[in-house]
């Protein structure tokens, strides 16, 4: 019997570039079998696929979810708005009220202007970068992942040398190699740009080190270059005030996305007073960049995390995950490495180089009722209760029962 | 006293990089005093400033609003959708949908692809290029406008020179060009970029000829490079088949955004079964890219289009304008250049180089109830009934009044 998702999937390799899933991060393609490609709809912290499968979902839709799916306040805000108007000839109140709000919570912003995608924002931070300074170089750590146009897209296919003529490579967390590639460009840096941890995709997390990040600061101010933050992935999830607000480092730039609407198509930019001028001379827009409602159910989404402590719940909620998974792996002898912030979490098997366990893992929990993706960051929000949660190690336990049986069994590494 | 929307400027040039208007296409820096920043609704044809202001509006916010703001199918289909999920962890069943209709409705199109921003589109465009050929250059025309990422913008602050690296440009409508520009590249072309007619920003609007049109596709033939038509402004309007379909030229790869969801966030890609190999290699992703509500939006603004003679009706409103715009200008004496398709109305006042006539022609329409800008083509939408179009007319005939008296007073221009 052909399944739904089956049947969509076969009518979407007749008319989209499709080779074993779809295009973008959101493809099964390099998934274990029986993910699946097509989604119904989404409550809360679980979602459904088109063949009625029911998860508990680790990805929240790759993180713009931090609320929840259908959080009230957010969609009466947004629905509210769809009934004034969203993309209009112009702006309107929510933008304005949107740009103080986020002046008011990100430490050190001054300012903030708004696009659609994650990759806007990092490029708008690169042209504020070098209109400010006048100078050519972003530097860009190894492996980082800061959007998907020419000159930043991870796959060379269909980009030019050209497009990578302006970024210049260092390594996380190695202020050494920073140096070294400042030393490069013979200080000609616009930018340093730099997630506020390392999220690369399919690696073990790393967290910034406060050395590392004070470094950076330190080589910014020297140079007189942006230090430019990509909150695109963990803003609004690790502190509301920047991701390196407890570090007491502040960005000169930061690009946000995704959580900050819990799912609404939006993404900004926020900046220092001293690069105000220079956002005001570079020429960035799009059609629908001012759309009202997704402003409006920004202003919702950082309300509920402001004013429901919202961090320190996603931190409490991945800390219970956490824990589960480290007394279940226990239990079965089995030997994991938890990455990353407990918000974001992820972890690997012990030696589990070619990630089979890792894989065998990701495949049984989603046959239990689980979702995660075995080769990227995990996400929590607001909506994974305390029993969500719990029902989530429900369906990881067997996950980790099968990896044991298999390793025993030799069947997935020694 | 201070108007909501001198308010909002006000609070907005604290918080946002603001130089007497946002930035962006939406800023008011270039317009005539008393254009408003910031707007409340949208309703039908009609859209209503902050200040209480109501327009009948020409500009249908730059275009997206091709059916009339709250299209009851449009906004059920979306509000439906919305009630499921939206940005999940996969596309849905809107997606498929839309693609096989999109690639039912466009001639010469096998597959497509969908982003957020029309720049997204065009840029996807210019990767399968280069992804199919191996090759580097995009031929663009002179003064066009394709989007706003570095490779494109208009300004060039904030960008490098090997962002345009891979642009080489050409005349519209002048093929010898396009061979010299061929040439300048010793034949390295991966794809040549052009608007279905020339609508630059502060210009006359101007056709294609059809020998350009054909010229265009024959060289793309004779390279084996691909022919991109941006139909981001223009399409949906001229012609559902793709807007050269009356002249027998298909597209390889079109680029699609604005009126294709009436104003919800969505741009696609369409191309030929040639390219879709390549459009399978590049990596291009966005967050909410794969988002349920603006393809279920754009399914039912397309329906109406197809379904309700959607063209024709725009042609004929448009011209109804055109021929009021006409007689009026005549009994006051006035010339004016009536440039572009009817669904896409523009003019200029003959002589008036420095648009002095034009600006208070638009700023007395303003005042007078008729929302258009001085220095961009409008765009017609289905609720643009006859009745609102002679309301429309109702407010140009005192703003070619108010030109004829100036002219006559010497104040703007001979």
């Amino acid at each position: 019997m052909t399944t739904p998702n089956a049947a969509l999937s076969s009518r979407a390799a007749a008319v989209m570039p499709w080779k074993n899933g779809l295009y973008g991060h959101m493809t099964t393609a390099s998934l274990p079998s029986g993910y699946p490609q097509f989604y119904e709809r989404g409550e809360a912290a679980r979602v459904w696929d088109v063949d009625g499968n029911s998860y508990v979902d680790l990805m929240c839709s790759w993180g713009p979810i931090v609320l929840g799916h259908h959080h009230p306040d957010v969609d009466a805000a947004a629905g509210a708005q769809q009934a004034l108007g969203d993309v209009l000839n112009g702006p309107g109140r929510p933008m304005v009220e949107l740009a103080e709000l986020l002046t008011d919570t990100v430490g050190g912003a001054d300012w903030a202007m708004f696009a659609k995608n994650g990759t806007d924002a990092t490029t708008i931070c690169t042209m504020v970068a070098r209109a400010a300074t006048g100078r050519s170089a972003i530097l860009v750590a190894e492996g980082a992942y800061h959007g998907s146009a020419p000159w930043c897209t991870p796959r060379l296919d269909g980009t030019i040398a050209e497009d990578r003529g302006g970024v210049e490579r260092y390594v996380f967390n190695d202020l050494a190699s920073v140096e070294a590639a400042v030393q490069r460009r013979d200080g000609d840096v616009a930018g340093i740009l730099v997630s506020p941890f390392k999220h690369d995709a399919g690696h073990d997390q790393e967290l910034v080190t406060a050395e590392f990040a004070r470094g950076l600061r330190a080589i910014c101010d020297r140079l007189g270059a942006a230090l430019i933050i990509d909150e695109v992935r963990a803003g609004f999830r690790l502190n509301l005030g920047g991701s390196w607000d407890d570090l007491g480092v502040a960005a000169d730039l930061s690009a946000w996305g995704k959580a900050m609407a819990n799912g609404y198509a939006l993404s900004a930019v926020t900046g220092t007073a001293s690069l105000r001028e220079a956002a005001t001379r570079i020429y960035v827009t799009g059609s629908y960049w001012y759309g009202n409602v997704a402003m409006a159910a920004a202003l919702a989404t950082l309300k509920v995390l402001r004013e429901e402590d919202g961090i320190a719940r996603l931190r409490s909620a991945g800390q219970r995950l956490r824990d589960g998974f480290a007394a279940q792996a226990e239990a079965h002898g089995l030997s994991i490495n938890q990455t990353g912030p407990p918000q974001m979490p992820y972890f690997t098997f012990e030696g589990d180089t070619e990630r089979r366990r890792l894989r065998l893992f990701a495949q049984q929990a989603l046959a239990n009722g689980l979702f995660l993706h075995p080769g990227h960051n995990w996400f929590l929000s607001l909506a994974h209760t305390d029993a969500e949660i719990d029902r989530a190690l429900e369906a990881s336990e067997p996950a980790f029962a099968a990896v044991r049986d298999q390793v025993e069994a030799g069947a997935v590494g020694a």
